[in-house]
């Protein structure tokens, strides 16, 4: 990797040369510590402010119908002029590039699209460490001149909390089976939401549908009220047919456009940097009190409560 | 403070003393390192690991009548046979006392009941300290006897997710105006509910509250399911009238009962002790990166954006 110029690789990047783009994503996601350096010298020298990036969740159970809904959501964004990345927060891709080869066969129009950039979310690493990575490729991908960032997560376990903290606006997906179809979202997730989107409205299933959006709304009057003060839409489309994507996207200008107007916008920004920081240092603050202290008995003792935080804090770090 | 002996306070925390109780607390309190010192050896010194008190977190909008709730919720469970603790996280209590000095007149029965200890949360301290330092007194109160700590907490902001994060069960308090009185609770907190409760359901105001329940039993049925494989309850009740009161009691057993035969009552415990050491361990951290790295410009640059984890870490950590 010694050809690889921080410099060189920025410049690229700021180009928009998606070889560039994926060289340092992948220097970014490497294990080795060398070549993670460098990646964060690129990202040190790509340090732009683009403001009017969008950085859009998608979430919601496996069968949701997640890829299709991006295919046709990101091909309608390029038609209003965006560029568009894909990325994914996929904890469950450990077992041989998992889901992710899946997504990029799925979405085949829009990853062959070269307004598009589709990657793959790197493999065995832990959340924590995605998560960190992901936000790292957001301001990658937006200094390549990408203005509208989906993240993709699976909707199963903790990876919603982590896509949530880096978005400016959060879709949750869902099927027309009122309720049923989410038994396997974490708790607080529906609730975290900013719009709701009911999928594969079409054909025998647009009546059912219906129905549950408006059970869903109806749900939705007696939940706490928006940060924003912004009333969560929940709506209906069909990634197959292109029938309702044009609403999607245009609530999701509204949200944004009274995000911005609200201040909202801004304080969730920083906020969400602040969050990054506070795990950065647990992360690296992890990596310093060795292996050998976190993994082993030590923290199944603070797990059992045999172990106090401060006798923990005394022991390893004073 | 010479006079404050470790063991002898710690001992007489095991007899139930109320006085070597409040002394401890005070020291753990304490923004005074030395103090602080001797109350963590207190902690040290009473670990218990007495896994039939349970921690009941208590939230609502202010005027939905939490402490006239607790107060005879706190009586009840006294004739049940247990011994009752009353914590408050309450982070707008800096301004002279704030609603505290009001919570023991509120409570006035159970204040004076010599089976119930009710503590006044520390003014001025930010909500990281205070959660973590509420934590330790809930331990401190296990240690003196008291089986039933309940946690009350104004219900703005981020204090019900501090809450959350140390109960073993989760009470949300909501008027009977569907809906309208939610506005002040923070998003999430009511899909994180485990048991809500209408409160002040009685003369007139009996319909309504009914109505209400039925409401929101419809629109958690939509909600994700509960992790410990729960369904969420929603009550009414009259605490200035006593109605309703037992059936809380025997909600939250049956949701003790069943969170422990799922496994998930010990799961949670794990994971609050965990999170509560990456707590500590950032609050130590912080304290480190002196107050100038943390509180200056720098910490506006890493919410700006401007300067990155990667950067912060490197520039003051390395």
């Amino acid at each position: 990797m010694q050809a690889y110029l921080p410099e060189e690789l920025a410049n690229g990047i700021s180009r928009g040369d998606l070889v560039a783009l994926s060289k340092s994503i992948t220097l970014i996601e490497s294990a080795k510590k060398d070549y993670r350096a460098i990646g964060e010298s690129i990202l040190s020298l790509c340090k732009t402010q683009n403001r009017d990036a969008v950085r859009i969740g998608v979430t919601g159970v496996p069968g949701v119908g997640k890829s299709t809904f991006i295919e046709t959501f990101g091909l309608h964004l390029i038609e209003k002029g965006h560029k568009v990345a894909v990325l994914a927060i996929d904890p469950s891709s450990k077992k041989s590039g998992g889901s992710i080869l899946g997504d990029k066969t799925r979405m085949h129009s829009l990853s062959v699209h070269p307004m598009a950039f589709i990657r793959p979310s790197a493999a065995g690493i832990t959340l924590g460490g995605v998560a960190a990575r992901t936000k790292e490729i957001i301001l990658l991908c937006e200094a390549a001149g990408y203005d509208r960032i989906i993240i993709e997560t699976v909707g199963v376990g903790q990876s919603e909390t982590a896509v949530k903290e880096m978005c400016d606006v959060f879709l949750l997906l869902m099927l027309s089976g009122a309720g049923d179809d989410l038994q396997g979202i974490k708790r607080g997730i529906m609730e975290m939401s900013d719009i709701l989107v009911i999928t594969k409205a079409d054909g025998d299933n647009i009546t059912k549908a219906k129905l549950a959006a408006a059970q869903y709304k109806q749900a939705l009057h007696l939940m706490p009220a928006h940060e924003a003060d912004w009333v969560v839409p929940v709506l209906t489309c069909s990634a197959t047919e292109g029938i309702g994507i044009n609403q999607v996207s245009n609530h999701l200008d509204s949200f944004i456009r009274n995000a911005k107007i609200k201040g909202w916008f801004i304080e969730n920004r920083k906020q969400q940097n602040k969050t990054c920081l506070d795990q950065a240092i647990l992360n690296y603050l992890s990596l310093q009190v060795s292996a050998k202290t976190m993994n082993s008995d030590y923290l199944k003792q603070v797990e059992e409560g045999e172990l106090l935080p401060h006798e923990f804090i005394k022991q390893f770090l004073l």
